[in-house]
């Protein structure tokens, strides 16, 4: 063969195989990902216990959010490579490319870092599906109603109405109040010298009435446990009522119960917490 | 060919494909950014719902923004890249060129990771469009009315009137309040000893008549929420309600909201939260 | 041998070790991972001291899952290397390939660290079985019962029912309330006035009650220990008892002694904690 | 031509280019350096909203400062890299030299990221023109008026007279407080069971009287804003007026607002916060 | 000698080396950390002042844990270099392998490096005998009696029962309360307007008393020091009395000294430290 | 030329050349040095305002403690590099020399960063002359008077006469209170009742009397200047007063200040801060 | 010469070098530490000024500490660099080795750098001889009286007989309270209506009193320094006195004259910090 086709020869190869791996890793990954979506995660990334049956379309969206950031890094890769190995085969010295590259990736990856770190973080939560719209989540920086669940930043409305944009990547535990139930926790502080036993006999029989009572009986799951003296200062001691609730309720079904509690306590005389400090 | 003529020839090439390059990736920027600018987001920046009709204006200008610095760096490294290749073509030794740029790359690179982080944190500011000129933010290390944003600053006046230069590179999470609606959120400390159920209704009855007189009614989006008894401490029983607004009004509708529901409280004789303490 | 054969039977050999090699490796994992769900721990990760007959199937389910992770991670890159010896073998330059994934490879590092720190933290907590769904456990960031146990994530759900998702690598401490048994820790503030001698005798005299009464008594494993006089402010002398009881019941002893002693020593007149303070 | 004559005209061909190189970098950086003097920023560099008709000498000056930096180290790299080629050309083996310098660059790379950090800092605050001698500023390790703004520190002296001298790349976010205007932000708490609305009235005529008298009414801006009920805690609400000052002033107006304001409630009787705690 | 015996005889000297070099390098770890078991630290680990005579076979079993490790890290080492000599020996080209390995070895590397740091602290603790079962030690992450000493993590079972398991690494400073003696400090505060040399000459005497009462003077090493008044605040004079005791006594006898002290005080009728307050 | 005699030529070259550029370096930074010492600081180090007249012999020492590191990390480059290039001319491998180094300098430069960072920062801190011996300065760690500058740690006795080594590297911003001038910031705490006016015409006039009182005066440099109600909260209102004094003595003048206004406030029957609390 | 004779000429060659470099280099260090143990500090070590005539025989052991430490990296670099030459000789090939060494130097490098530091800033610590056996030192993590000093960590043993094992890595600043001499430094809170001169006056001369009184009278070394009026709060006025004592008494010192003082203060009649409050 002559010394002018045999590099075209090899470029043409290149090109095609280029093409074709890109095809299969596209292949792989939609099926990877579509894997997802139907539920069925790789048993790397599956916790011990299954997740109950959460919105399965809201996993197929995830599914294609990921595999479409996936196939247009894996594309840019594989181009990237074929083309450098196409200048090599037309004779041009690519070493300097590639060391100018290297270069400018190690200065650049010390700064991107971060934004790595904000993909990875959002690829994983994505796959593991730990918060969806309208969920009540706690992400440290930042704890309200999520608006929008982005590969970088998650986006979160307060409780006063400030939206908030949250690198996934300074993400490191995620607090959701809305999965399954919640738990409203009702602590009631009463005066130091109170009868205890009474004042927990008289919260139970309060809290009891107000979850039966409508509208609050529809949001609560289960009785009121009533757990006694959690905690005893110099000044108070502080009786504890837990009430198992519809996810999202449990703020709604405390507030209730503080209120109803706090003044059947009141009623039956026993003594508020610092009554007992300027007592004459 | 003469000796003389090949590495001339070589030189011409690598300018030819330089310049054609730099102006096949300013074109693909340009694309790239006026579909920006137009609202059409790539999917992987674009969350999973869309943001409402921002101020498209806004957006153009920073698309043309982010081009132009993209642009810039494209250039640089296309145009040094064959500068280095030509120096090799004139024969040259190269060697030691990429190897001093390397170790200066690197020597550097540790202490430029800030700068690096500063333009990318802006640039993805700028195309996620978190906030704009006149938006009361809060961005960590200052909160207040930005300014100016920038790709390596974002400037914010705060409240006493101070100009706070933050380096987007140390924003962890942004705190937008003027996003499509704010929310006012009142709390009113009420003596341990008050009757709350007879608190809530009053505290009600003066948000309601409050958020229908002017000037507040017209800051007033939707009605008031009477959320009851928020916290039960040992000194005070804290009473919430919140009413939606328009954007930035809700600081003026809170204040507005706490004297009249105060008031309201002390005229009807419900007990303030101290005086329950030195009751003699 | 001609020198299309060559590279053919190059290639064939290579195929055939790496499948070979991935065979053993596969082999090696196996019988490792089984003996760690066996309870042989390689010398090096096992304590000074054994842990005590704990659940052997949730070890083996522990091995099999940090197996899989193994397994995967020997056959990509077993697989990985065969392929670009074969591409070599093939007569392509792989210098660029090589050189472009160490480029990428930095890159991401940086910000992949934390991906891999999460699933090395993961592997090693699972092998030492620090911890298993349903144990009560603190992990800095959360705090509450383990719902599940990941490679990358624990969750946990917290008394107030939120779940937490906390990321392997971000926990520098586990602590475990449910091993084998608990200690219900009693502080009791009595007033800087009062008799202590009197105060010790009247509380360890309640709490020996409370302990013996049923449904404590079920709960409980030793006797109560009275430590005494455990701190001395300007405003309160703290007693301190201590009782071991059943693992995960600690709070629930805590509670019932605390009420059952206060009002022992309120009974017996023991000058409560602030009434020495307006003591006219 | 002799081989004791190629490796001279290289020699002296690497010099003059080093020379031309040089020069031709000193004036692109001289032009640039010029054009930030006069106001011209490159677009990547300037904000979104020009920053009003700063002092333009002291622009002069910083860009003089800034270019002279800049001139240094492209003189230093140039003259380095010539110097290396003129070794290698006279036959010395230079790996040896780069390799060393490699390492010794890496190792003190680490150590000296900080130096970088801070002159890197400096010279964008300079380009941005945060701040300048005279301003009064926030820099996070310390705050006062600035003394001197260097490259790689800036030095402020607070209020008790200690001057700091701050390294610029310690700096995250810089609060000047005397740009354009400043704002007196004067907070007056007042008794719980003080009349809002009539308090809210006497605050703002005496204060609407303090910016009318000399010397207060010269550094006043605008008028007073009466905010109202800015806070509402168990013992006392707070009240908030602001009024624009001219810059640097907003502390003494708001010294001589607070204290003519204070006297004007007394004056009219408005309850002082703690009067309503021992009321007897 | 023919070309296909050439490989193999080097096959066979890589192999004999390797093991030869593996069976010197196991016995040199035998050597060194049998020294260590019986006492003999290297001079550069060695404190400048000798530890007492600690459980020596405690010492044996922790240089066996060592050896094990060091011996198994080393194995792999020699082993694996050897693996690929020899493969580079059959003419397989093993830069790509090692290159690979490269980019795997720094990626994970960063990852990776926890895990290091917990291993070589747990060796350092090790060797340096820090603390051993049954210590009372402080990790900083939690406080408590150490349950197991393990290379990567440590166990620890606070005073609640709740079992912690602390990374080495993160460990910065360890502090064990039971080695040699251990110092009852005990603070009592009395009244500002008190006698306090009045207070301090019954304090130490009720101080003598306890310490020769049995069960304290047998957890009783020195006699009693009387410091004087520690602190002055506003509200109250705090005495210190100080008394060595056997190691992990010195809570035991702080509590007894406590009370005791505080009832002498009370007896002698010097001030409480809160009745100076509401005197009348 | 022979073999033997040539490489013999170059060593003797590389060693004159050698000792040529260490004479020359040293000339240079002996220049440099001296410059400094005699108050020539090159234009970056300079800020854009000069310091005054400092004590000159103070900065010749410190240019020589510095030309003196300088002049030996110069020393062991330029001979370790003539060192390794006389051996490859020995005909002796230096590869894995080189390698070597450069595995140890990437292992050591992790961990001796820290290290690095000390010098450079104390180097700076030297040629910034930015505290002598004597100085009262606050290094963020600990803060008293200097007792000795080093290059890599700075040594401070505090108050309490505790010496501090403060490593040189951890200080990110030094306040040095002895430089020109200090104030005398003195807050006075006034009931909430007081007359505010009246209060600052007497504290001004007792202020006034102090001032002009020897020992005060000589250390007085300025004149009182009353700033007036500084601080507003619910117990009291601060009035500030500050005095511009000598170097040093600005604490001295403050305590002075302090005693002297406070009695004259209590002389005119200005409410004591507390006072207006149980006013009864 | 045979071929087979000039490998092994060679590396008799490279074993005699390396026995005498290491001979050399040894004695190099010796000469050096040899040099600090008798007081002469290389001038880049040695502080502006001389820290008095310290123990020089503990210089002595600590120079041969690090000395010590020193032979052994300097014989572990040379003999290892010597081994690898020998075996490049010998004709294996020793890019493998070395590259091995490289991922594996770079993967622990980043593990071990917490070891490096506590190494490096332990042989500085004795260079410099911040503290011996026997001193007070506060290490940050942990203060008390150091035990041991290591090269990797140090030994203090706090107040209640805690021993805290302190990696010398993370100091960051050493505070040894027992250096030439200490200061008592005696803070005596007065009220607010005290009369100030006379209770300076009264404070004065009983401190005179107590410091000539043995045996406070042995540790003190200068005069009492009243310095006056420390602090003004709105609820008493701190006094304070200082008095130089003989290093490690100024606390003994400090609490006999805080005893003796506040009761001189007592007799006269000064009123206490907080009976002005309850005043009736």
């Amino acid at each position: 063969m002559s010394t002018v086709l045999t590099p075209l020869i090899n470029i043409v190869a290149i090109v095609v195989v280029a093409v074709l791996l890109r095809w299969l890793v596209h292949r792989l990954i939609s099926r990877m990902t579509t894997g997802l979506g139907s539920g069925r995660l790789p048993s790397i990334l599956r916790p011990s216990r299954a997740g109950g049956s959460a919105a399965s379309e809201r996993r197929v969206q995830r599914a294609r959010t990921v595999g479409s950031l996936l196939r247009s890094v894996a594309t840019f890769l594989i181009y990237g490579i074929a083309f450098i190995l196409v200048l090599s085969k037309l004779g041009i010295n690519i070493a300097p490319i590639l060391a100018s590259a290297g270069v400018v990736g190690v200065a650049v990856g010390f700064g991107a870092q971060n934004l790595v770190k904000d993909f990875l973080s959002g690829i994983f939560m994505m796959l593991e599906d730990q918060y969806g719209v309208g969920d009540v989540v706690d992400l440290g920086d930042a704890a309200g109603t999520v608006e929008m669940v982005g590969l970088r930043i998650t986006t979160v409305r307060d409780v006063s109405g400030t939206v908030w944009y949250v690198r996934n990547g300074t993400i490191s535990a995620v607090g959701n109040s809305t999965q399954r139930f919640g738990v409203a926790v009702v602590d009631i502080p009463i005066g130091y010298g109170a009868d205890v036993d009474r004042a927990i006999e008289i919260a139970g029989q309060a809290a009891h009435e107000t979850v039966e009572r409508s509208p609050i009986a529809e949001d609560v799951l289960g009785d009121v446990e009533i757990l006694g003296a959690q905690d005893l200062t110099q000044a108070a001691i502080t009786l504890r009522l837990t009430v198992t609730t519809r996810p999202g309720r449990q703020w709604a079904v405390r507030r209730a119960l503080t209120a109803d509690v706090k003044m059947a306590l009141d009623t039956a005389g026993i003594a508020a917490p610092l009554t007992a400090y300027p007592s004459n």
